[in-house]
């Protein structure tokens, strides 16, 4: 390969709300950026190559003539619908530049949000996750879906407290203005929340997390358990993520911020601020790419 | 009306599996019975009347000429998939007998558990429900199906295992020969289990709750870890039940045997055995509606 000022760096962010691309010379200055349509590659894998190749190709023509060719690229791809090392490979094969890392958005994203930083990131919106990171090295747990799994997420907020409301309703856990909200909204009786249930989505549960985040905070008996629920698991992984020094706790997604009252004091004390996106992180490991190739080189 | 000798009783089990028909006297003793295909209300409303009419007239003509008309038959229908007053309303209404009671199956099943005896029905399969019985008057609690209820359930418990056998994967949770048995039958990686997760229904996660019977029994810790769970929601209905005197609980479907040895000692040494089926339970609501016609009379 030739010398290092001949590449540029690209990093791609995709998922099922569309594709953000940046491109960066060598030492990370971005110098161009372009979006596109979706790209969940779990949802359509070619037409994800389609729009991947497509964005990359607008943010270079938004550099006219100091556009560097496709095969000077140096790019990393975090694509949602990546679920293993094969479909990472297939869509690798798929796009033209010199070299390109791809792997899941929760990776690009972990990575973004931490920056150059250790500690752990509780990523939580609809879903949850929760990656550890030390050094290049990034763990992920959960992120297993709401049937099994997404332990603390809007979704599982939203059926948790469903499914108090009915037992609540039946003499069998506590009510409280928060039940008796959600039993009025479905007519003041079971057989509403049930057919809501049968057809409910996980988006559709996660709309009403909402209203449990707001109950906890003004002291509602039933939006604290849930809360505190959803802490509890949230404890048990960074309990078993042994932070210790100068890690962080990062809280990302839409509900990500409003657990970190719920949360153990020792954790409490580690929370810090996101420092930057999926695509910031996507560029950090294209140039991580970059410094293998040097090396090599 | 006539005098009493003049109606025959007709009790009428209705489900997904098929519909059963018994004529017996006023006295209650059965004298023809018949049974025909699926009569769900819910899955289908037409079809069900016609096969509760037609499933009566295959009894009556068992009767040969001794065979009484429909319109002297006193009835009650115990059907699934009766879910309110309106669906009973429009179910009588299409029954061509002197009079017809109509309820879901959950009541004549329970009525039909524990005959003339006060008490409890832990009805445990696929889906859960708890009847709590006290002469004429049945009160329900649960059954609101997997996604928000139906807590013991056989569902409920594939499902959890699930979950637990991936926070153990996780690291979250501790695992044992239960979850790894569990693992190895999804290729040892949670990515069959979130697939299966994705498309299972109740009875799909209700064939792995014999696993977690049966680790129980063995002493396995999580087989253990969930059946108490069960158990503890079991404990809660019948607490809230508050049996005094000479009430009785029944365990029943294919599960409900199975959490004896986890139920509160205050509540084992309550249990009985189950007297009859649910079509027997609709033989006494019919009966109960002949005394009523009688008293009136």
């Amino acid at each position: 390969m030739g010398s290092i000022v001949e590449y540029h760096l690209c990093a791609i962010d995709g998922g099922g709300t569309g594709c953000r691309v940046a491109i960066a010379r060598a030492d990370g200055t971005v110098v161009s950026r372009a979006s596109g349509g979706p790209a969940n590659f779990a949802t359509d894998a070619a037409r994800t190559v389609d729009v991947v190749r497509e964005t990359v190709l607008a943010a270079l023509r938004e550099l006219g003539g100091e556009a560097p060719d496709p095969q000077r690229l140096i790019a990393h791809a975090g694509l949602a619908g990546i679920m293993n090392a094969q479909d990472a490979r297939a869509l690798a094969a798929q796009l033209p530049y010199a070299r390109c890392g791809v792997s899941d958005d929760r990776l690009t994203s972990a990575i973004g949000v931490l920056g150059l930083r250790d500690g752990a990131v509780l990523a939580i919106g609809t879903g949850a996750f929760v990656a550890i990171k030390r050094g290049g090295d990034v763990r992920f747990l959960g992120g297993w879906g709401l049937h099994v799994g997404d332990q603390a997420s809007g979704a599982r907020l939203g059926r948790e407290l469903l499914e108090h409301t009915l037992l609540a309703w039946d003499g069998l856990a506590p009510e409280s203005g928060l039940t008796r909200a959600i039993l009025a909204r479905f007519d003041g009786a079971p057989v509403g929340i049930v057919a809501f249930a049968g057809a409910a989505r996980p988006a559709d549960y996660a709309r009403l997390a909402p209203l449990v985040v707001d109950a906890a905070k003004a002291g509602d008996a039933v939006g604290r358990i849930l809360m505190d629920r959803g802490a509890a698991y949230l404890n048990g992984a960074l309990d078993f993520a042994r932070l210790s020094g100068a890690d962080i706790i990062c809280l990302t997604g839409g509900l990500g911020p409003y657990y970190e009252a719920f949360l153990a004091a020792t954790h409490r004390e580690r929370i810090g601020r996101p420092e930057g996106s999926a695509l910031d992180g996507a560029l950090q490991l294209a140039r991580r790419i970059l410094e293998e190739t040097e090396t090599r080189a």
